[in-house]
């Protein structure tokens, strides 16, 4: 690209700094403009929960770098050496000249201004709610920095003393945590779908998410609609459809966004069958001079090979280095998406990585699952903590497919690794392989991963597991074989309609008379090793009909 | 293999267990008699430093399963199936009869014993030291559970002020703090090359933890070789060649450990250049009934293709999923080793995979490095944390080779990562595209592991990077400039004997007339990005002998 070039970018939080940073960077006499219709440019958006919660001190942080400067205009033109303008809202592109118009917000003028290479990174907006909500200024979406402050505020001095949420995926789950947590607001979650976030966690990984947030005094509604906010003399009423009834005085609408795709559509750009603007690996719009990143794209996921719209922060960035490199002329390719997620719902993490159950299922994948409770060190190491983790994989390939987690323990550890494995088209015995970093106060000898790898080989050699909290029904009339030692037996018992008899694993053997073997046994400990052991040793001694219970009491919720 | 085979394994630590558990999951009428020379089985060598220090409350939790269950004879019999006898000592392989020669420790007897198929899994032994030791009950190895034991008695009684431990490695490093830790003991770590740490972390990262130790107490002597320890009633002595005197009551010796391989070199089976058995990719030795695994073998470096010797505890559980998998007829291969490290020094975590910038250099890679001082969540986040990360890449191929990390910070995830990129020949290209999981309480929305991609392609544009600590000689008569904001460059000033100047970059567009392009100029700031983004301003001003001090005050020691 010549040096005399004009780019111009559309928006100033993610993907739009990021992608004048690094054209700047590359070549210093490239003419840039960025415009940001609001006041602030470049803040930390995936922040604004911490800075709701009280965990962040004040909205500042959030805008600042890490050396305390705030990245406002002077910011961009001084250290970054590119223009930003600031309440300035593009309200056209015009292909046919190469310009777009903008208005200026403070002062209502309207001006044109040219383009060699145009970057559209405006982002997402609030999908509207489909039921009907009356006025209040605390029945409120939470996307902005003036909705993060605007709660701040009131919960601080004390003037909220309930809580609703709408909408349980990651921005719900945040909020309600922020409202319960220090702030210790009544808070109430409402989810249309039967579970707290839908699409990225199977139904019973997801079980141990809500489990979580009830602990934590947070009421949860899944499965049911909101049919109507209603606000009478300024108090708040949620009609849910099933009739409750919510009071509160403070409403998070957190039903998810949409891709911002106004200006691109109007001027005729090609927009995907997710909504998002449609680009090609370089992130090029269908106008070669028209590139998009950040959450108004739609992106591809690499498994499936599918379209996908996954707005995240991590992703815009990346988007604004692939689109700079293209303008100047390096190659750079955007690879698509595994889709790797991570959630902190009190003292719970969660997080995803790939495609769930669900999702491979829909995909078409010849798809097994297996799970396994595990400690994130060795169980002697003072700190150990546990984790649920659930992977998916295709039984034809044994291809892996997805990995889910909740639990205390590090999982951020095991969902990037198993990101790394599946943007490389990784196989069971490759996670086998994998070589993890070793010693007791990190790590056991072999990581929860390699456990995985080994328990989805035992299933394709026949062995049956069931998942927590599903497939008991396909096995009629069980017997319940508790193989853990008896105090733990005795200290969290087994409740269940069928029969259960407590035999320890090392007793096993010597027992094996006890058992019909005309009857279903399904085998469960703590965390399911020594199920699957006992499974061996009835296996070994004749019985057929033999079930694993995956996860073991660990994973019932 | 046969239902009624023999398999015969030496050794019941890892490796051995690991193999008889496998290789009964498989098929449980093989018939599996494992030898073990001490009384104890399957104890967590690697969690003995844990013992000594206190964490862990009692050796025997080093021995028991997750549920309590110490881990002996009868547990191997009960649970997993295979017969373990302990306190016999395999002293002979007669590969011609297909037996070996037992001795039964307790009472002296000797015996042979027919297999079909063999393991070799007895581990390694302690380095024996070039100097004179005279004899005392309280210098002494870290090898086992009886050193642990022995010393943990000592110092929860109260009865040792002082400790010397020789060797710097992984265990020196580790029960030099298990001493100075919690027993408050006065510390003495030797170690002969001029690093903790040495053929894993290169110089300046090492530097880091030596900097740790010294923090926390520990008086560290580097690049000095003891040439004697006496005994003068009583009292231990050790003296340095360089006239150092170090009176202490108690020793570790902690100068490494050798393969064992005395019975297979006795029986013929072919030995590594390095000194372990040799295998091949099924963990075969030369004798195709007999398999070896653990640290008794030598690997191959998958990086450089070369022998390599790697005694580590998760390793050795891998050997014996591999040897039992080929025993069993499976197909199971070993694909060398990457190197992934971790080691615990007081509140610092240290970590390296891959090959480190000399091990990289001697395997005439076209080796580059780049570095970087980052935190692991956003710095707005409360409990941010900081790490040095040091990355190796090929210049020519740009291929990744290692990556070391020391700090507060999770570097675990780093490690693992990368390791997992290493594993598969990635690129920083990869590297860039990686997607890991993002959210506030976990990551930055781009990952350490990004910007030292990013740093790299910046070095092969033609940027210069300086090294924490070294590379400076060749800079003749540099400015030293310094852009971090005013107060952060008073509160803690870089200390030079050449001109320092502080402009906050900011500043800098405005002052670039204070300047000789004549001179070089070293840019500083805290962690790295601002020196680069100062850089970049100063080169498209026409500055030319412009260079970027890597990874800034973070790295200084």
């Amino acid at each position: 690209m010549e040096n005399s070039s004009d780019v111009v970018i559309i928006g100033g939080v993610a993907a739009g700094p990021k992608t004048a940073a690094t054209l700047m960077r590359r070549n210093h006499k490239l003419k840039i403009t960025l415009f940001q219709k609001d006041e602030k440019l470049s803040y930390a958006t995936c922040g604004m929960p911490y800075f709701a919660s009280g965990d962040v001190n004040s909205f500042q942080e959030l805008t600042r770098t890490s050396y305390g400067v705030v990245r406002d205009a002077d910011f961009f033109e001084n250290t970054k050496g590119f223009k930003a303008i600031t309440l300035s809202e593009v309200i056209k592109i015009n292909r046919d000249k190469k310009t777009v118009t903008v208005k200026n917000l403070s002062s209502g003028a309207t001006y044109e201004h040219g383009y060699d290479k145009l970057v559209i990174a405006n982002g997402a907006h609030p999908v509207k709610p489909v039921f009907p909500i009356e006025d209040h200024p605390n029945i409120r979406n939470f996307v902005t920095p003036d909705d993060a402050i605007h709660f701040r505020k009131l919960a601080q001095t004390g003037q909220i003393d309930k809580v609703a949420v709408i909408g349980g995926g990651f921005i719900g789950c945040e909020v309600a945590e922020a409202a319960a947590g220090l702030w210790g607001i009544d808070t109430t979650l409402i989810e249309r779908e039967n579970q707290l976030l839908p699409y990225v966690l199977d139904p019973e990984i997801a079980a141990l998410v809500k489990a979580e947030m009830i602990t934590q005094g947070v009421k949860v509604h899944t499965g049911v609609s909101v049919s109507k906010i209603k606000n009478s003399d300024g108090k708040i009423t949620i009609d849910i459809d099933n009739g409750t009834k919510v009071e509160c005085d403070y409403v998070f609408l957190c039903i998810g966004v949409k891709p911002e795709v106004m200006l691109a559509k109007d001027c005729g750009l090609d927009i995907g069958i997710t909504g998002g603007i449609k680009v090609n690996s370089k992130m090029q719009t269908s106008d070669q001079d028209i590139y998009a990143g950040g959450d108004c794209v739609e992106s591809i996921n690499q498994i499936t090979g599918k379209e996908f719209y996954i707005p995240m922060g991590s992703l815009a960035n990346r988007h604004g280095r692939v689109i700079a490199e293209n303008i100047i002329g390096n190659i750079a390719e955007y690879k698509g998406v595994v889709g790797a997620f991570l959630v902190k719902v009190f003292d719970q993490n969660a997080g995803s990585v790939g495609l769930s159950y669900s999702s491979a299922k829909k995909a078409n994948f010849a798809c097994k699952a297996v799970w396994g409770s595990f400690v994130d060190k060795p169980d002697y190491y003072p700190e150990s903590e546990s984790m649920m983790l659930k992977m998916v994989y295709d039984s034809k390939t044994m291809q892996l497919l997805g990995l889910q987690a909740v639990g205390k323990g590090d999982i951020c550890r095991r969902v990037d690794v198993f990101s790394s494995l599946i943007q490389n088209k990784a196989n069971v015995n490759d996670l086998l392989n994998f070589e993890h970093g070793y010693a007791p106060p990190y790590a056991e000898a072999l990581d929860p991963l390699h456990h995985l790898a080994g328990v989805a080989i035992a299933q394709e050699k026949g062995m049956d597991f069931i998942g927590p909290s599903e497939g008991i029904d396909r096995i009629p009339n069980p017997i319940w074989l508790d193989v853990r030692e008896i105090e733990e037996a005795e200290e969290a018992p087994i409740i269940k309609d069928e029969e259960v008899i407590k035999i320890p694993i090392s007793e096993l053997r010597k027992s094996l008379d006890k058992f019909d073997q005309q009857r279903n046994i399904i085998v469960i400990c703590r965390r399911g090793p020594r199920s699957y052991q006992a499974a061996l040793i009835l296996k070994a001694a004749g019985f057929d009909k033999v079930h694993v219970y995956a996860g073991g009491t660990s994973g019932i919720v």
